[in-house]
């Protein structure tokens, strides 16, 4: 089975909508990054997702690290801060869709949005 | 500009970490379903996307109607009902990306989620 997680800083503060906007951005672009295949076999699994939430932009670092180091397709979203947070700020991680145990072995300590 | 606009059903009693991952399946979905230029026009203005709220599944689907009488690409998207709601039922619209004039007209009642 493929997933997709989006890991989000609880550390900011955003509203339901916000954090929402945010979770769609890291999904679509760490999406781009996958090849034809894996999205392919994703879409037939139903295009899991999973949100999880991270303490700081220290352990979403962290974990990004894990992931580019393991080859995994990522994207780090950064909010064009027109509301809310200020511009630039690191808010979400998108992760695949990847082999879930490869990707579950990088985020089973982190807890469900 | 471009923007895509998610509309999530307020009525369905979904936390934030259900409703954030019906948007970004409704992002995606409503993404896959437009062409390829008006993409990359949205991508150049930044990929904006907003969140509304309606309030139940005949508001959505009315939305869904009008924009789709408009021939502007949506995604209606149903949950597969493994946590929280039943399987099936209808949480979320991703409509576009399209030219913010065009979708602004069917959505300036909806408030933001």
């Amino acid at each position: 089975m493929y997933k997709q997680v989006i890991v989000v800083r609880k550390d900011l503060g955003m509203d339901k909508g916000k954090i929402a906007a945010q979770v769609a951005h890291a999904s679509l672009e760490a999406y781009k990054e996958t090849d034809l295949e894996t999205r392919e076999r994703w879409e037939e699994g139903g295009s899991k997702k999973v949100v999880l939430k991270v303490e700081n932009l220290k352990k979403l670092m962290e974990l990004k690290e894990r992931v580019k180091s393991e080859r995994i397709p990522y994207a780090v979203i950064r909010d064009a801060g027109k509301t809310q947070i200020e511009p630039g700020t690191v808010t979400s991680l998108g992760i695949g869709p990847v082999e879930e145990d490869r990707i579950d072995r990088l985020t089973k300590e982190l807890k469900l949005l």
